[in-house]
């Protein structure tokens, strides 16, 4: 048996709730800045060791953070109704995972930002895979010709996910006159169509 | 007179250039981990408060280092021979453009990286506004029909930019079978020829 995969104890993964609970009220409370490897240590009442075994880095509680919330959005890309899940066209449903990851990054944008972190390896904190596998995976449904279709994927998800993670400043997002979310899924749907015109 | 941008006096540029230089030496002997805040104030031999005012933050250390890399790669852009500088279409000049930009981030690869810091408000260390901005001007030059430039050019600059600094792993760059270069270069050419097609 593989002692690195087995399922964490329950003391362990009872620990790992408690901190994850706490890290979120801090985050309520206070905004990402106060969250620190010592602070969540303080607060949660449970050692800077056990802090740093379940985490690693301080991003590395913003990523556990991110996973968590990125559950409910995977269920519904894997099982939920199309165009988001299964049952639409190749292209619909590149065009509404897009749209979903952009409503996803902007309700988690501070999380996501803080999951940054270029002291990691890459792939970086909230570069999740889901979205290369995903987009791989739809692509491979579209009849695109000769293409290196892992690059592709790359090159897609970094255009879907790096402008809200690394290059609209704080004033870009909070735009009022023409809203973010709207701006974004509009420009990735145009995308989509440049990418995949016949 | 604006005081917040008067040029700095001779010695603080002498204190920063100090510090620069210090920082490469500590890279080539050391590689980015060893330089934080504190160690880049000791082996300097000046005080953490001037560190501080000059780079604000570690990552800040790795974006200074960047920029001054950048120098002469953006002379190059603006002012060198064609395709890179003035004289070729601008589809030629965008293809030029990424080529040079993937061949600078893969060369400056860990100071990229070590730039990235989601601490930062964005646009993120290494996510050069350079590059925005170039893209953005190649592409009014292109008659693309009526589309946002500015997103798309925030796009391109996130597939050009996010596979070195978010997606690749260390294994995927150091890939023997086709190279990382070679690979990058040729999915950013396919990519510009799908945006533009006519």
């Amino acid at each position: 048996m593989d002692l690195t995969s087995r399922p964490p104890r329950a003391d362990a993964s009872r620990n790992r709730n408690h901190l994850l609970a706490t890290a979120r009220t801090m985050l309520t409370d206070h905004g990402p800045d106060r969250i620190t490897m010592d602070a969540l240590a303080d607060c949660s009442g449970l050692g800077k060791g056990t802090v740093f075994r379940h985490f690693g880095t301080r991003s590395g509680i913003f990523q556990a953070l991110l996973d968590d919330n990125e559950r409910a959005f995977q269920e519904g890309v894997l099982s939920g109704p199309p165009p988001l899940g299964p049952g639409a066209s190749p292209r619909e449903r590149l065009i509404a995972y897009g749209q979903a990851r952009i409503r996803f990054l902007l309700e988690h944008h501070d999380i996501a930002r803080a999951a940054l972190d270029g002291r990691q390896p890459a792939p970086a904190g909230s570069a999740t895979p889901l979205s290369r596998i995903h987009i791989r995976m739809l692509l491979t449904q579209l009849d695109l010709g000769p293409v290196d279709l892992d690059l592709l994927a790359i090159q897609l998800t970094a255009a879907l996910d790096g402008p809200l993670l690394l290059y609209l400043s704080k004033s870009e997002l909070d735009a009022t006159t023409c809203p973010t979310e709207q701006r974004l899924t509009t420009g990735w749907q145009n995308l989509i169509h440049r990418i995949c015109h016949p």
